[in-house]
């Protein structure tokens, strides 16, 4: 036990995280009953949608759950409420301000966790009261920070300035990641892209099997002029880097990136024009499989690495 | 003791990064005698002037040390033949085909280890016979690969295709740091920045007084039409993230650059105009100490933080 599993009232301090186009009831349930603490990603559902997935997964699993919410929407109010009112008791937040949401949210005895990529927002997340932070790196899937800090430099800066629980995210697919992480000053460890590509990830079985196939070079931080984000190289990719390296403007980067890029990809299975978001560590991931087995992977060789290193004499 | 450890005769791990303007004599001598291994950075040395400096660095140890090189000056010859001369025993190569000189320097009895930051040339190093790879992740100081691959997915992903020693460079100045790298696959650490601004570096006092008070936003991957270098932010780098984003072309970036910007920065002391290469972990750096204290630092909390894993059961 930790300050993490106590936190969550969970049996490993593995958080999935929450994902747009692959984390609904089905994968955060299968992470709950596993051990770790199940996150559904409200960003890619409409209200009425994230309340169906709250249904099913409260159905699905007896353990702790979460909702990770990003906090640009426009109707992040909706959002809200549906949480309030399904007794939702852990919510993540991101791409926001950790101010304006987590009084409310903590009032209505929800505990709060603050995603972000950077020192700033991880000490003003503690200073607005909420109950830990992810510090997530620049090898990370998805949308990202300006600074391109890396895991190994984020981790020990933050858990320096801050005193409440820490999670790691970027980078983090195996037992040794996360206790490499846990050396560096975290709590919990936050893992995307191995879930991305489980067996009950509601991502497209393409995009799974990209996954699996991605090398050391397959994925870049992209679209630095709008909001970064790490992307798999492919058609969509290649047009990007095109734009930029002629100093595309940032309204032409806007029209190329059009809308529904994500779910063209991820969720429809478009490998080619599609966006695909996901991290480097994909290149370690090399089969699709049940959550359950990738949890009980991680925990064993976590354990096993623990051991190895009493033969570490200096 | 380790692979690492008995390949080149010293007490810890620990290498200390050739980097220009940085590493002469003073601060490998002074790591090798500490216990690690020093190496004199030949990047920013004429022939004559790198003879000079193993000449003295001989002096000054007896413990082992050795020359890094990149490969890309024009006059690599005369650096090679002074190393044979000199009876160099250790040489890390860089910025170049490890096929090129290894054989050569092999031949000659010397140690040769490859630095590189991707897979490819890590697989392809141990297949011209090196004795060891650096395999250096994104957050590194100074020149950097197009990959972008940070030292927590790089260094499992190295691990798994070779069978030779495995050194971790890129965010490491710290015992912690130097432990997680080593849980990742690491049989040993090469640090660059903590050293640059240590007591012995050659480095401008201006710089490491920069170095000591870097943040987490202090530093960015730049000019990555030209070679990728990590610089720390200063009125020359402002100059490039302008022409960077009006699409400047790769002569523009060139001429922008133009010639001894390094020296001018980190030798001569130029804070606004010069070209300042440092790591992201500059931001952990708080002090300008002897490289002993450093060293002895790092062991300390290295073993400190071996015993506290012993805690994290679950």
């Amino acid at each position: 036990m930790n300050r993490i599993t106590r936190l969550f009232g969970i049996k490993y301090p593995i958080i999935q995280g929450g994902m747009i186009w692959c984390s609904g009831w089905e994968l955060a349930s299968s992470v709950s009953n596993a051990g770790g603490l199940g996150l559904i990603g409200a960003g890619s559902m409409y209200p009425e949608i994230l309340r169906e997935h709250i249904i099913k997964c409260k159905a699905a699993t007896n353990n702790p759950f979460g909702v990770n919410l990003p906090l640009l929407y426009s109707d992040i109010d909706k959002h809200i409420n549906i949480i309030i009112e399904e007794g939702i008791k852990i919510v993540f937040t991101s791409a926001g301000n950790p101010a304006k949401f987590t009084p409310l949210l903590k009032e209505n005895g929800i505990k709060v966790v603050h995603v972000t990529s950077n020192l700033k927002f991880a000490k003003k997340s503690e200073e607005v009261g909420v109950d830990a932070v992810v510090s997530e790196g620049f090898e990370a899937g998805g949308h990202n920070g300006k600074e391109e800090l890396t895991t190994m430099c984020l981790i020990p800066l933050v858990k320096n300035e801050i005193s409440i629980p820490l999670i790691s995210a970027g980078g983090i697919g195996s037992g040794s990641a996360m206790l490499a992480a846990m050396i560096l000053g975290a709590d919990g460890v936050q893992i995307g892209s191995r879930f991305a590509a489980s067996k009950e990830s509601s991502a497209h079985i393409n995009f799974k099997n990209k996954i699996v196939e991605a090398k050391d070079n397959s994925t870049m931080l992209s679209l630095k002029k709008l909001t970064a984000v790490r992307l798999m190289k492919n058609s969509f990719y290649d047009k990007i880097v095109e734009a930029q390296n002629r100093g595309a403007s940032v309204e032409e980067l806007r029209e190329l990136l059009g809308r529904a890029r994500a779910k063209r990809g991820m969720f429809e299975g478009d490998m080619k024009e599609g966006e695909l978001e996901i991290g480097q560590v994909s290149a370690t991931i090399n089969a699709v499989m049940p959550v359950k087995d990738i949890i009980d992977e991680i925990m064993l060789e976590f354990n096993k690495e623990k051991q190895k290193l009493l033969n570490l004499n200096f």
